[in-house]
């Protein structure tokens, strides 16, 4: 039995096949921070997973249930910070790409210690602009969807050319994201970040950021076509995943940042918000 | 045991976890049009496959053992038609999008009763112009891979719309392929098919009707851009993929074709060449 494996909320070493996840990735996923039994900002979560589900016509499976089901048996100590990725998958199906009428869809979950505290902010980041470029593809933009060879393809340049992260853009040349991450430029007081219209992940911290975290420090957000160029006169460059949290970007190429004030204000009102959302 | 399903060449109900097919659509599969034990134009799965794996950096595993130990373990009568999909995934892993660095990939066959019998030449289709639009992904485009959301998405199109086939342009706006086949319209003497540089699947029977059925009639071939408009004025349209052979469309939205000696005598040279290629 693989350890933090669970098939519609059993424990489990495998998934039962046909399932149009793995045949086509005609699913979602969401990668959740723990801690102990607790994930934070579920609602977020949820609520993506229910946008990405009603676009793509697949039912929700009770997949709450699951997820309390499977973190019980996990049965981490309260202070263990986890990683978890929930997926929801179409299910089984006829052969072909046409959808099945009823579909029962399927939930996998795997769960594993996370890969740092997300208490600590993680060292600035070394970056540069990928040489792949991401599709517009506006009937999926957003959705955190199955269908993700372009984020492989962008992690393997990344790990080829050395840096910590590359920085995307899609191909009419804008930027869009991290390979992990969601992306923010601070320019003056105004907090902005590409929009997500036709290519892209709607990340659950993105959505935080520009919600709460930004207005709450008196920062005005900008959600806006950003060219490449932008990077260079930004007053401060930063990432966002649900994981890391916000990781400020310390070099893009040739352009260096100090650490900037409002960056640690910002990672010290996520932290903040992290534990009371944690309860 | 679910029948006719096949890891690493061994009977199995299911896909072991963790798997990058699974997990981000890391992989390529073919549908191989089988009868017997014989696999046809074997060597055209293999070429497309083999410029996949290499492309997204995934070692070959031993396929071809996997499949022959697979065809010879569900052991069909000589004379059935199958339909075998086979695919290959980059294997387990770390979590994250960074490929492994030392991947073990695996393969996955399914097998089935054939939906048809490829000697029969089916119904002319009744087709329009779908309202999605496909991505243009150079890196990707002409590979098999397992990201196939946007095939799924105008399958449910051509469904709700009550179609035999829809025909996808890419977001530029030039005509792509059929949902699940590729495209040829005939003009005058030519053969012209959509350039595959920026979206869509390069298939085994495109490439069949491309090097050798067409020239063998004595057909012009041109690969280009297509745009819809080009539909209205070709004097015959057909689809193609490896389950139906060759398929000629009816009609277009309001536009209709009676059956045309062309199509015909490349369906009749189809049925020819498969029954010479499965020996």
């Amino acid at each position: 039995m693989a350890p933090g494996l669970f098939v519609d909320g059993r424990p489990a070493a495998s998934l039962p096949l046909p399932d149009r996840g793995f045949a086509y990735g005609d699913g979602l996923f969401e990668t959740l921070l723990v801690r102990g039994v607790a994930p934070a900002w579920l609602a977020l979560h949820a609520d993506r997973l229910a946008t990405g589900l009603a676009q793509l016509g697949i039912p929700a499976p009770p997949w709450r249930e699951h997820l309390a089901a499977s973190l019980a048996a996990y049965d981490a100590p309260a202070e263990a910070w986890l990683t978890l990725r929930l997926t929801v998958t179409r299910g089984g199906g006829p052969r072909g790409y046409p959808p099945p009428a009823t579909p029962l869809p399927r939930t996998v979950i795997e769960i594993a210690p996370a890969p740092l505290d997300p208490l600590v902010a993680p060292a600035p980041l070394r970056t540069a602009t990928a040489t792949l470029r991401w599709a517009q593809q506006p009937a999926l933009a957003g959705l955190k969807h199955l269908n993700r060879l372009e984020q492989v393809l962008a992690a393997r340049e990344c790990r080829e050319r050395g840096l910590d992260e590359l920085l995307v853009c899609d191909t009419a040349g804008w930027l869009v994201a991290a390979t992990r991450g969601n992306l923010f430029l601070l320019r003056g007081d105004v907090l902005a970040t590409p929009d997500l219209a036709a290519c892209g992940i709607a990340g659950t911290r993105r959505r935080l950021v520009l919600d709460t975290l930004a207005p709450a420090l008196g920062l005005e957000v900008e959600v806006a076509a950003l060219a490449p160029g932008a990077l260079a006169s930004a007053d401060a460059v930063f990432c966002c995943n649900s994981l890391r949290g916000i990781v400020a970007v310390g070099r893009h190429e040739q352009r260096q940042w100090r650490a900037h004030p409002v960056i640690e204000r910002l990672q010290a009102a996520y932290r903040e918000a992290l534990c009371a959302n944690l309860g």
